[in-house]
């Protein structure tokens, strides 16, 4: 493991002081101009120096003829140049002294032919001054705490807690949007493409080291560097969980890798093998692998896998209960002064069974005040699964019913709203244990997204609640036992 | 098989043109007048009458003392009393000639002890005057073409081409907004409750029947008359799909099925067996019975499992390919006159192979016209599965670059998108193959809800499509197994 974030081959590429950009003109249509525009959109605060021959000014910033030509040695250049120039420039960025780049620019090993050769002059000449390259074939860095983009689209506004080292390019930039959903985002996001010279394990290292990174994604279509992978990675699982999504394991998912980024993949039981010894927790799945760092980002570590389900409905309880089974999760009855408690706030309809249908509560505040309360303290369960129905506009006709005008209902119904999901969210903290619900609203229905702001998981669909909470058992238990026997 | 819908004993629940009401006033706090109030606000054209014996006016309705004052005999009573004058109440509506009841009262065979002795009496009241009881302990009935519904919600606006029969109250009221966001909506919904005397069978055999249905979804929690469940089915299918989503076939989900509906459920592969003699598709969550109801309802089904996928990012296609490989779809290579006709369209950068990966079109508009035509027309494949990436915003911003101001460019851009979803929809006609596609976008943003909007399912997770087509590939092979071979 880093001792020392700043030895990572990454740092430099992820916290650059100053990037020298190579490829971008005024025509926003073109690859390289889209994504400076990117990096200066999302607020990169470094120093920006564009270099093209044949322009004298590029998005605002002078154009240097040569990267020869600048004030200072940039910590790192950014390379969207046709593939023909690529090792021409890697070449003068090496006179220059830059020791950093991210090559965007594809047409190397993935392509086949002429590339491998090509590639391996890249590495050559890299090699000759010591310069660590990102890609070729990649997109690069987003690291969303100092606004540093290399990737198509402007960078979000929210930094997360997740970090990704990925394989494709897409996983980086198209799902910035797909995070926002859920209030995630990155922290850090690698794309390393071709993995020339630097690769997954070495991202893997860097947020291992990253004090932004809560937990760790990986999309991988192929390891090379197999027993690297699993030393670095149960070096970090005792601290931070690694959450893995490997498509090459299927014979229709090996040839699309293999046609992407030239990997070979695998088979499925390999990968199994290596994760399983890496400590590292297998998704099935672009959303299953989020929604694992979702809970696995926000919820302390449950003790066992005992759970308790809340709902005022049976069928979603029981669709919920029978997706927690299949994964090996257990629905003890509650504990005889957990009965007691609830007592004096369930009607004689409901069911005290697990899952707790409560039907309807006297009082519809109990349903998310007291009775989680009561629930997350039951000695003989780990996690509290609640399901949340309450359409916000009914609050608001309640409220209106009880005699407030629209205005004041809508304000009282929002203060409400945020009251419940105040006292779940300090739940979480007070209890020890995750916390987290399910509904088949939308989630940015005011209700749901007051407690998704807090830091609530919520899912839509009792299957994917199901393995975001089995998540956090499986990677209980894989920490358990590499903390139990640290040697590979 | 049904001939005449109008002989199930469900028809004149879901298609009342007078409907008594018991146990609403006019407090809307109350479980009674919350529904009442639902059918009201959704639009019920019918005639309504009130009985309640405390008041002159219910909700703007004259308060009739006992169904035996009302001017006419009803269609069908909808009772929300409390459970100790349920009997009596059936009893005044079979004097009175009623022959239809939705007994949403609960407290009977459910909650074991006196409730059981409680239900039998209701079975043979109505049974001395022939009447059919939907429930107890159930929401009834939503039928969304004629504003008919006895659930808590509000019926959504728009009718839907999905038939629920549902052993849970909640999976059909709370998942009227659900749907909405795909652009789905059910036909009729049926909660069955406690099943006194019109069972998810009945249902079946409705909805198999119901012009308005083109697939028929299920939640079952146990099924009691298993042959005619396999018989119905197996009658319907050749014409119609079924889905079903069983929950009681774990332990976890076994218990809580019993603790919900009082259902005695088997294990699971014994429902894998009535399933597959029935039919009927398989669904391991609800998101997933409604995403195969989306494709089974507006694809055609393809003639085999070979399949296309498009996209213009590796990583998506190939975690696409994962997917569907691990399902049992396959990806054949393009046929060679596919292959000649695209030539002109692709870059040098894109690869070929299945997944096709554009990286980019020489002409963005490509990607939504003659790409996709041309793929759909490929002799070796049976469906298209096509990646939308393209934010909407970056089409407002790409119009403002080539000079039009922000109005113009908003308003060209939702027109351009139209014309290319289009495209797609018209696609699905004329190659006859199914057209799908998945997004990490938001569903709601313009340029995919266009899409939905037009019929093209359009999915937010590579798994959920691969799932979702595997249905289609699963229907046609269940129905043509059933057609050749008809008997049970």
């Amino acid at each position: 493991m880093l001792k020392n974030i700043q030895d990572s081959p990454l740092y430099n590429m992820a916290n650059p002081k100053s990037v020298v950009f190579f490829g971008a003109s005024n025509n926003l249509s073109a690859m390289g101009s889209n994504i400076l525009n990117s990096l200066i959109k999302g607020g990169f605060k470094g120093t920006i120096y564009a270099v093209n021959p044949k322009e004298n000014e590029v998005q605002g910033f002078k154009a240097y003829k040569s990267v020869l030509d600048l004030p200072e040695v940039p910590d790192l250049a950014v390379l969207v140049v046709h593939t023909s120039i690529v090792c021409r420039t890697i070449d003068e960025c090496g006179r220059k002294g830059v020791k950093r780049a991210v090559v965007v620019s594809a047409g190397f090993k993935e392509v086949g032919g002429d590339g491998i050769q090509l590639e391996k002059e890249l590495v050559e000449t890299a090699a000759r001054y010591g310069i660590r390259i990102l890609g070729p074939n990649c997109l690069g860095v987003a690291n969303l705490h100092l606004r540093m983009n290399t990737t198509f689209f402007p960078l979000p506004e929210k930094a997360g807690f997740i970090g990704l080292a990925s394989q494709s390019g897409s996983f980086v930039t198209q799902v910035f949007n797909y995070l926002e959903q859920y209030n995630l985002g990155f922290s850090t996001a690698f794309s390393v493409g071709n993995e020339a010279n630097v690769d997954i394990v070495d991202c893997l290292e860097y947020l291992g080291a990253c004090q932004d990174t809560k937990v760790i994604a990986l999309y991988i279509e192929g390891i090379k560097r197999g027993r690297a992978f699993v030393e670095t990675a149960r070096a970090i699982v005792p601290h931070k969980p690694i959450v893995a999504l490997y498509v090459g394991g299927s014979e229709t998912g090996r040839k699309a890798a293999f046609s992407h980024t030239g990997s070979m993949a695998g088979p499925d039981k390999l990968y199994d093998g290596i994760f399983r010894q890496s400590g590292v927790v297998r998704a099935g799945s672009l959303v299953e692998m989020f929604d694992m760092c979702w809970t696995l980002g926000s919820s302390p570590l449950p003790a066992g896998r005992n759970l308790i389900i809340q709902t005022n409905s049976g069928g979603p309880g029981a669709a919920a209960a029978d997706a927690c089974g299949r994964l090996g999760l257990s629905l003890p009855s509650l504990a005889p002064d957990t009965l007691e408690k609830l007592k004096p706030y369930v009607p004689h309809t409901a069911s005290v069974n697990n899952p707790i249908d409560l039907t309807f509560t006297r009082n519809p505040m109990d349903y998310t005040t007291v009775i989680p309360e009561i629930l997350a303290g039951d000695s003989r369960s780990d996690i509290l699964l609640i399901y949340f129905l309450m359409p916000y506009l009914m609050v608001i006709d309640t409220l209106k019913q009880m005699g407030l005008e629209h205005e004041k209902a809508v304000e009282e119904a929002a203060k409400l709203v945020d009251s419940q999901a105040d006292i779940i969210a300090r739940l979480i903290k007070t209890s020890g244990k995750p916390v987290v619900g399910f509904t088949y609203r939308k989630l940015d229905e005011r209700s749901i997204w007051s407690l998704i702001e807090r830091g609530v998981p919520v899912f839509p669909c009792e299957e994917r609640t199901a393995r975001a909470l089995n998540a956090l058992c499986l990677y209980r238990e894989l920490k358990e036992k590499i903390t139990r026997s640290p040697g590979v």
